[in-house]
């Protein structure tokens, strides 16, 4: 029903690599997985790729478990990385007990804890690279609501080099689409059982992605130009 | 019924004019007049002005007719600078005639023309400031589309400088919304003489127009974003 969606995910991320130059031989690679679809298309795909199509490099899994969520994606994973033989750690980071009184709980707050505990962990475990599920419909959609809510121009990066530390974080999906990762799933049998956190989605992000929508008339090329403005800057 | 709309015209071009130091002391500015509402609002303000809020300045005002327009604003446009004293150049740009062969006439072709000639006119006459009466909203639309349908990100800057010529172009409308110029060419009495070209209007600017509405719920803020995140860019 999709013989080509394996092909054109790989073409995509063959050309993320080229472009970034993402990966290289001897990395310590630690991919964040979530249970949902994006990181674990990446998760197969980099699974897949590494020493043949990419150079090699060691790969290993992180879950990272919040104290608040009722998703429980464990077995999905644990069964998941058996088969690909990539190793699975589990974190738990307690999002919520670390909220101030009187704070509510929300997906930046939440997001910002759990990378930084995921740096943490990369650092104390000898890894160079972080490998996250984000797509081009994710990068597309915050360098918009940047523009939009915070007046700047600014967003995720393919590959955002820190200086503070002895580590990158890549984003080897940011050329493919939403509506592929999802026709990748489905060929590859997970669709159904991938699951992510139900907490309530960020409303500022669901408006926004229906006005790239819009904006782009569902055009992948308008939406690509979108992304390629990010590197593409002529101001005076 | 506007009572307060010539003060926000103002206040915004006084703030225009500090954040992005347009105008100094013994500048010879040339505005470009269309004898649309933006051109004329922009018109009576440095007119009304120069001496007073601004440094003091020479200011000529020029209309640039193409050889397909209907539109004859030369009779509104010369009673506008009697009335405020301001000398009024013509200068007659075949845009049309210039076309090579099978080419079809459209907007950027016949802007760039007429900038061409607009500043060879201004060098050749010693100008070295060019007025343009461009508005946040056309700032707005140009990003987008620039980001939309170029890949980039790049669009009309509140003051360019040019490196070849001893010239810049200024925009001293650009914090000014669209909405707001409409009610005081309405306040000043000249809404119902502007008259624009009326050859079809850029059909992808008109849609991006409509999408920014939406993009922005209609909220100034969100659009003032727009226009500010052009100048705080924050990429890897």
């Amino acid at each position: 029903m999709y013989p080509n969606i394996r092909k054109r995910i790989s073409k995509k991320i063959t050309k993320a690599m080229f472009d970034f130059n993402l990966l290289e031989e001897g990395d310590k690679v630690l991919i964040a997985i979530s249970g949902g679809k994006d990181s674990s298309t990446l998760l197969q795909e980099l699974a897949y790729r590494r020493g043949k199509i990419d150079p090699s490099y060691l790969l290993e899994a992180i879950y990272i478990q919040a104290d608040f969520t009722e998703t429980n994606p464990q077995d999905f994973l644990r069964e998941m990385c058996q088969n690909l033989s990539i190793p699975l750690h589990f974190l738990n980071v307690g999002v919520q007990q670390r909220l101030k009184n009187n704070r509510k709980l929300n997906c930046y707050w939440c997001s910002t804890q759990r990378r930084t505990e995921l740096i943490h962990f990369a650092l104390q475990n000898g890894f160079n690279k972080i490998a996250l599920g984000h797509h081009l419909d994710d990068m597309v959609e915050t360098l918009l609501m940047n523009m939009v809510y915070k007046g700047e121009i600014s967003g995720m990066a393919p590959k955002l080099i820190y200086n503070k530390y002895p580590l990158s974080i890549i984003r080897p999906l940011c050329y493919c689409e939403e509506k592929e990762i999802i026709l990748y799933a489905k060929d590859a049998g997970f669709l159904q059982y991938s699951c992510t956190c139900n907490f309530s989605k960020n409303s500022h992000r669901k408006r926004i992605r229906s006005e790239i929508h819009s904006l782009t008339q569902g055009n992948s090329t308008y939406k690509q130009n979108l992304f390629k403005s990010m590197r593409n800057i002529h101001i005076d």
